[in-house]
């Protein structure tokens, strides 16, 4: 038998560990009689569009241990979606080069993608297996137990807020109060992360806010005064889209009526609530206040990454090769979690009918009363074993009284 | 011969490393029969005037180790610098105390502190020898070749510029242009160390500002549009101190005439040049341009220090220790290089009369000619050591054309 080509391509925003996915994809690839040979996308759809992609070696050890050392998507992303109109001249493309297999790494939309290029093939009767391989930070696919990406921001964000309290802490005679601005869709997934690294229950970060539940500004200055009277400094992390409740229904905290800017494609850009209830905290508080906004290093820090996210963004990329060559497109691969100590994982698929476009928000269950109490002890029971292993232990040193 | 006590404090913003140094002092006191006890100011000048301070085990091994694994300064910091008026009252608790030995780790605010109190010690006829032990990010203390904590957030920012880049890269058909905004005071010694994880000449970050270099937002935004036609994404780094010439003088970027906002102590609060840029990158070049301020994590991510920073700060803790018993007060230890390659340094002593109140400024022929040439080949040789090792190399898949 002789095999067929398979295309693989990187969709959304990049993790620290989605090449470990594309690394999978190569490792399996060799193994498959079926698979001919195997070629990277550039920027995911774009590059299917284009017909611009690269010839990946599946059996160069070297190119699949750099992938899995390397953060970022190293074909390059994008955010387009397959439209309607799209889907001929991406058939025309897979026919001309006779692809039998299409892998998109990415999140909802890219499973949407999948799904709607697999159905268009199947339409068209034109034989092609397309299995989409889970990707995202904001752990908010459904039908899998968890998302490749989350288990590295959540140790990223566990171990940074830590690092900020002792910073806040050591400085708290000039400045107390420290916000960290971090990433998350609509879900407080990243930002929960946050509070695994607390060492006792009022230790720091000490308060953090989830866009699940809006907030005034006003009641996150009563919240922040009351733990700096308290402690005397104060850590808060909040999402870059946490949300406030108005007459008017829900926005981003400290937007305003209007987003900042429109970019081209009409996604509104909204000014940072971390720099707005930073001006808000020194005007009421009449102390400094400062914010951290790590940004994409949050997603890219090679040196924090979860060792168990990181073998199972490469196990979910193998398992996606041999779903394929079964005949088994159609799916996306997901994690299925046996139990939560030992920590045991497999991964298994899901139908993309019920992945597309769905967004699987942070269960109730999960999410505590206030955001001195942010997370439930299922919460932390289901999260802490995709931190991969133990954190840091930092010395504290005595506080007077204590 | 009975020993007598030695008090230690921590000034000036934080490092990573700063608790080594504090380690290093009790590994060398424990050795010391000249100090019998060691005890930890609490924010520094502030514990000395308060008398608050713990007792610390100088020959506790877990805790030495445990401080040379915590970011941050254990003991609390302070910017309180010792005035003409406390030195009475400073003296007096010294004398209450029969405190033989003061070592004060910080920067130059810090220096100034400890020649103040150990010449009003000299002038009471007070017999007390007080040691300055240099730390800061910054970089900018005269007479000693480099500073501890600065060799560390070398090593976080040549990393994470590189990560910035690869997430750029990545994301460049939606979000091209990335800022990282980093610290640094009036110098560029942190933001020109991001330039040492280049991989080739014109590779990200493409472009870094120095403060030493005054530029107006004009001309950045014309450095970076070119830079994104050439390469179709752009990475710029700049410290939230850049500077712009204005007809009034120099200033900082972006600040327009007003700070923001005042705090308590008259110190200006200006908003972020990065996000000045970023608003004005979109309007002109209508694509999306984002911001990355890791703030206190650059100067806390204990996974990326520089291994010989660390070494470095324990050695001048215990240098400072053999220093003071030795009778030598009124010095800052310092780091003396003999040579770049193999890299070798031993510690010294400059008088703090030499040091106090007096900031190292990047040399000329360390700044290169533009944002996108920022430092020179001496430059790199200097600061490469530092970084304590090799820096990660990641895999970037061929570019197109390339």
């Amino acid at each position: 038998m002789t095999g067929r080509p398979l295309l693989v391509g990187q969709s959304g925003g990049p993790t620290a560990v989605i090449n470990s996915s594309l690394a999978g994809i190569l490792a399996e690839a060799t193994r498959q009689p079926a698979v001919s040979a195997v070629y990277g996308l550039r920027h995911g759809v774009e590059g299917l569009l284009a017909e611009d992609w690269l010839a990946l070696p599946s059996a160069d050890p070297t190119l699949i241990a750099g992938l899995r050392a390397t953060p970022s998507a190293a074909l390059g992303s994008a955010r387009h979606r397959l439209r309607d109109d799209d889907l001929d001249a991406a058939l025309a493309v897979l026919r001309r080069h006779d692809v039998g297999y299409f892998l998109l790494i990415g999140g909802n939309d890219s499973a949407d993608t999948t799904d709607r290029l697999g159905r268009a093939a199947a339409a068209a009767a034109y034989p092609l297996q397309a299995v989409a391989v889970p990707k995202t930070i904001d752990n908010d696919l459904p039908a899998t137990d968890h998302c490749p990406g989350y288990g590295s921001i959540a140790r990223y964000l566990a171990i940074s807020a830590q690092e900020a309290a002792l910073d806040t802490a050591a400085m708290r005679l000039t400045d107390p109060i420290k916000l960290v601005e971090v990433m998350g869709r609509g879900a407080g997934w990243v930002a929960a992360a946050a509070a695994l690294g607390r060492q006792h229950t009022d230790s720091a970060p000490h308060l953090v806010y989830l866009p699940e539940r809006p907030v005034t500004a006003e009641r996150v200055l009563a919240d922040v005064e009351a733990v700096y009277r308290h402690h005397g400094y104060a850590v808060i992390v909040l999402c870059e889209n946490q949300t406030e409740p108005t007459p008017d229904g829900i926005r981003v905290l400290g937007a305003g009526d209007e987003p900042e800017w429109l970019d081209p494609f009409g996604h509104p850009y909204y000014p940072s609530p971390a720099a707005y209830l930073c001006r808000r905290l020194r005007a009421d508080l009449g102390v400094r206040a400062r914010y951290d906004k790590p940004g994409s290093l949050q997603r890219m820090a090679r040196a924090l990454i979860s060792p168990v996210d990181e073998r199972e963004a490469f196990a979910v990329g193998r398992a996606a090769v041999r779903a394929a060559v079964r005949g088994q497109g159609g799916h996306m691969v997901t994690l299925v979690r046996h139990s939560d100590a030992p920590y045991r994982v497999t991964t298994g698929l899901a139908a993309l009918s019920a992945v597309a476009n769905r967004a699987r928000e942070m269960p109730p269950e999960f999410i505590g009363d206030h955001a001195a109490r942010p997370v439930t002890a299922a919460f932390v029971a289901y999260a802490q074993p995709l931190l991969g292993g133990p954190l840091p232990r930092y010395t504290w040193l005595p506080e007077p009284g204590s």
